[in-house]
């Protein structure tokens, strides 16, 4: 999808909230923001969200000097969501459709975002039973999945790894070889490989760099492992909306499990903001998907 | 008070909202948005806000070929307001202390802002009872009144103004002679000459022009008269956040009225976003207000 007029706000907002993690001053704040809005006055309009979010995200931390603003945050939301793994299994393996259950899980964790993770507690897990599946796709999933061999698991978010962690060890327990790709660089509070490793991942998946350093795919920088995982696997599994924002128009089938969060991602979903989203989705080809 | 951070996000949600009552197309909305943040990169930012809101609403008016597009809105506004009009009368002659029900009407007043005013009913002016008044300077307020002769009444939003008439009349009952200042051009819904005079104020004040074209006062730019009554009024009195952005720090006694409605303004007033503000403000000289 490409950028929406409301996303401009938007982007000044997440300079903002970085600024905050940064604890940076009210000038030092305004002169990010200058130099931010210097850029997308040249920048395209008609790209992904997530590829100027990469630009926007380049520019402070070059004039904070900080690679990795969100480092601490992302290590606490690992730990706080291992606290809940045990619980997260226990779900899984006490439901009737084990798959189901983690499918969901994992997308529970897809609500662990920027510094408010650390207060995720099991309550929150349990009020997600509540929240509407806008979409759910989950049959067509369950059917493509039970006829697969590999899987490619697309991560979004750090502490939510954690969450995927269990649809992960789910698809490894039917069989797959799950393989779970991650931002080549530190982007926002996204997952890394370090991400996925302090979540464990790596003893059930082989943990993939994608190329990216964007908050979402950039399908023509990715590396060529991914190339070639993301033509080759018989299931793609995207987790979140910067996943979203840059997949759901390439030409191959993907499985999109995230919540939406901002209007612009709800109204194209046709669904609310806080929604529950499984969708089979990707750009049809001569009216099939490839 | 000057920019803040938080307010340039706010730009650009405010040229949305100009945009949608446009009826603007998306690749409209983009256009605009670089046009407005290529005049932000190089704004000043240590002005009051309404400074360069109003240069924003001035690069789109010309964008557009509009130069008010509010028109409809404001007409709109004060008509509904003039429904509402006898039983705001009602409920300040039924009062114990009128003069603070007039104050507390003009308040309610406050909330009638953009395209949501159609909305309003004598329910939300009896839920105002309901809101808290953050900050209570109407001892202050009344005492002055008392001994004042003149009042200049530096008016805020279309519809709004019909609300201010009820305030008018009562200090006008009370043997002061009121002069209510309104905007000398159209700024998104900001009263005007015409708006007052729709809200029948000019039957019991004299409307002045302020000379500002922007949603609040620019001090520096404002008439002769306005200039006189500002610094000969025994009391002034200032309606809305814009006028108290443009207003708080100029070197004299002014009574504020309005609700806080953006987090900025609202935590420079240690009150929460849509607390009622009654405040004597201006800025302190030597140690006492002028």
């Amino acid at each position: 999808m490409v950028i929406h007029a409301q996303c401009y706000p938007c982007f000044l907002r997440q300079v903002l909230s970085v600024c905050d993690v940064l604890k940076a001053g009210e000038e030092e704040k305004k002169a990010v923001l200058v130099k931010v809005m210097r850029y997308l006055v040249g920048a395209p309009t008609d790209v992904p969200p997530p590829y100027l979010s990469r630009e926007v995200y380049n520019i402070i931390s070059k004039e904070f000097g900080v690679d990795d603003p969100y480092r601490e945050i992302k290590k606490a939301s690992n730990k706080m969501a291992l606290r809940l793994y045990p619980e997260l299994k226990k779900r899984v393996k006490e439901s009737e459709d084990s798959l189901y259950e983690a499918v969901k899980v994992a997308i529970i964790g897809n609500i662990i975002d920027f510094g408010a993770s650390q207060d995720f507690t099991l309550e929150d897990v349990d009020l997600f039973d509540d929240i509407p599946i806008a979409i759910n796709h989950y049959p067509e999933l369950k059917e493509r999945l039970e006829r697969a061999e590999t899987v490619l698991y697309i991560g979004d978010n750090a502490g939510e790894v954690v969450f995927d962690r269990v649809l992960v060890e789910e698809l490894v327990d039917m069989g797959k070889r799950v393989f779970f790709a991650v931002r080549s660089k530190p982007i926002i509070n996204d997952a890394t490989k370090e991400d996925a490793e302090e979540a464990g991942i790596d003893e059930f998946a082989e943990i993939v760099d994608s190329g990216s350093d964007a908050p979402g795919v950039v399908i023509d920088r990715v590396t060529e492992r991914f190339k070639h995982l993301f033509r080759d696997a018989d299931v793609v599994l995207s987790k979140g909306q910067g996943n979203f924002e840059t997949l759901d128009d390439v030409p191959r089938e993907i499985f999109f499990l995230l919540r939406a969060k901002c209007p612009v991602v709800a109204e194209k979903l046709g669904a609310n903001i806080g929604d529950i989203i499984i969708l089979r989705g990707g750009r049809v080809c001569h009216g099939l998907l490839l």
